[in-house]
């Protein structure tokens, strides 16, 4: 039985908020890819957007420019070490779901694949930025559907207690993470 | 004593890549502001460069307008009630410093206020981008100086064992943060 449910587009920006490192996915051709990157934010609440740093080296660069679609899938502690591994080989040489049997399923919108047992999935569709993606690696895209594991992440917000293997990754460095703790919350002074 | 540290430019965006919230403030002309702002992300490794969304509403975003620098601080738990504040507030009608009691230093290259109690602070230069401005609300920045308090980040990581008031705030919406927790490390698969 999945856990995946849709997430109300205005809400999608919350999937990201946060600040985890994310999966990026990408088809073309019939080819495919994914890869990872900790330099991802929302850009704008409605209609949702994103803009995320791809360098110019990456195979999944190649396919999302070429396709205009790519995924944003948001990893978590169970999958670590698949994170470390495609954020540290290059899909020009092997398909690395087939090399590290990486599970997939069909999004609703786009071509590129969505990785089984992320936290969340943003499928989005690119707003060509010439300048921004020459300049500084940058992709400016629309967020064109977007859903979440009901079981850390319902009515709008996340809540991991109960299921640490399920809590976010954010990346320091060298395959290094920070886990995803608990909430509090802010009040105003005075 | 001070626990604050010089951080190497190099290692600067290690501060900002496990996506904290920041609190962005800014001076200029014998005005000063700080907000918040969760849309904040790395850019570049060396030189270093980082992103940042700041609504065209904010009067922090007029004054590092006028004065082409800024600094990204990054507050912790003991601050969640300082972060959703001057998140709410507008500095067009007070001075958030003296109305909330925030203390500040002087930076080593900017003129914009650093909050005390942060986990660390990254000041900044405006590369100005008149589209990305005024389509996106983003403001691209190269790092000038950065700093960060010894007790959490030392020899180029975090680590916040032992000192649960100084970790990083993540904002999901509307006041609620999660706590960042702690390290795990990622495994190439094979």
């Amino acid at each position: 039985m999945t856990h995946r449910r849709p997430v109300p587009l205005e809400k999608s920006y919350r999937l990201l908020n946060h600040g985890p490192t994310v999966l990026v996915s990408a088809a073309h051709g019939g080819q495919r890819n994914i890869m990872a990157a900790a330099w991802a934010m929302p850009l704008d609440f409605q209609p949702p957007k994103v803009a995320v740093v791809l360098d110019k080296s990456t195979w999944t660069r190649q396919l999302l420019e070429a396709s205009g679609t790519f995924v944003l899938n948001v990893p978590v502690v169970a999958q670590a070490d698949i994170v470390q591994t495609v954020g540290n080989t290059s899909g020009k040489e092997l398909d690395k779901f087939a090399a590290y049997g990486l599970e997939t399923f069909t999004g609703e919108q786009v071509d590129a694949p969505l990785l089984e047992g992320c936290a969340a999935w943003l499928e989005c569709r690119l707003l060509p930025e010439p300048h921004n993606q020459g300049q500084y690696d940058l992709f400016v895209a629309e967020v064109v559907s977007a859903q979440a594991d009901e079981r850390v992440f319902r009515d709008g917000h996340w809540d991991f207690a109960g299921h640490d293997q399920l809590r976010t990754l954010h990346h320091v460095a060298g395959g290094h993470f920070l886990v995803i703790g608990d909430g509090i919350d802010g009040k105003m002074i005075g």
